[in-house]
């Protein structure tokens, strides 16, 4: 509130410079109007819908990561998020841009896994995966070119997916920044022609692999 | 055509009669506008802008069949038309009611794999699980009552998975007519909740624990 003062306010606004939450100074109707009510304290804060959460707050427990590097589609979102969680994973990272971020739509498609499963947004994905290495995390990138096949490989812990948008593998930078690069060999099939999956269905065999050797142990 | 007759006439009709296609008999300026053409021979045929197949044509070669017992989301089916070429399927059984047919939509999200591999649209499902069961197939349900695990059971080949539709397990029926009912199981997972997966997921991670299996023999 414009005019207003004191230590606490100023601490406030300290914090939301730090963490880059934008400040607005108003008049008192203006933040009345806001705040639906005049019953506040001078200070009115806007959230999102959706909160997020930081890698900081889901990597402390060393759980499962699931990062995606650009997934465009809401319902694949969702999809991921709600099989993610099945999984058993701790988090699903995503991008700030480029990318499908917490829409109703991926809310719906991920069938009440949001209210569970964290999700990250980051501004760059490559400065994610750094975090998560120096926590100790292996990152094993799932791409075509991946010369080990999903189900051969002998994953380490913690450990970190990493998933390429729609019709494309991993951007060049992210491939580097992985530990492995694994595939999910298709079939040439019967039929023939060219097979390829759906993101959120590579998803959901790459992770249930992960599980299942997890349950071997 | 009316008033068009001979003996090739003759047998066009009796084919389409053998096979239930309905035959009417028209005026020729009416084929004329529906052939788009006066260049045509008394005959104009309507089809589908896709194909069925027939369980005859599809399970003679004994590969695996994905039968869905009431898929509503042209997205899910295509998806797993998608999934199952990429496993290896011969071929996706769907019945003719309430359950998604073959339209655009299922097209696009099947992303080629249609051109592949060939759907059979069945009156009954049952009654195809039965004729899959006369041609020597071991059939598997995916149902969460299933008391054995997806990655313990021994599949027999030729195999058949039948899958249930979005938010519901299978019919009483069908799961009765299946050999044995297998379920993936969820992780409570760090951060708790109900889990489950989207119906296309779901196949993905059978039918390439299957796939996998299989590549291990």
């Amino acid at each position: 509130m414009k005019g207003a003062g004191g230590p606490r306010l100023q601490e406030l606004i300290d914090l939301c410079r730090e963490r880059g939450i934008p400040v607005r100074f108003e008049p008192r109707p203006q933040l009345d109007r806001a705040a639906g009510s005049a019953a506040h304290q001078g200070v009115v804060a806007f959230g999102a819908a959706e909160r997020y959460a930081t890698l900081e707050q889901t990597a402390a427990g060393s759980g499962l990561h699931v990062v995606l590097d650009g997934v465009e589609d809401p319902q694949n979102l969702g999809a991921i998020v709600r099989t993610a969680h099945a999984a058993g994973a701790a988090a699903v990272v995503i991008p700030e841009r480029r990318a499908a971020g917490l829409t109703d739509t991926v809310g719906r498609a991920a069938a009440g896994a949001l209210a569970y499963l964290p999700v990250v947004r980051v501004t760059n994905i490559n400065r994610a995966l750094e975090e998560l290495k120096e926590r100790g995390y292996w990152i094993y990138g799932l791409d075509e070119r991946g010369e080990q096949s999903y189900d051969r490989v002998d994953y380490a812990s913690p450990a970190a997916f990493v998933l390429g948008g729609e019709g494309r593998g991993l951007h060049q930078n992210v491939a580097r920044h992985c530990d492995a690069l694994v595939s999910i060999p298709m079939a040439s099939g019967p039929t023939g022609g060219i097979a390829s999956l759906n993101v959120s269905v590579a998803a959901g065999v790459v992770l249930f692999e992960w599980r299942r050797r997890q349950a071997a142990r």
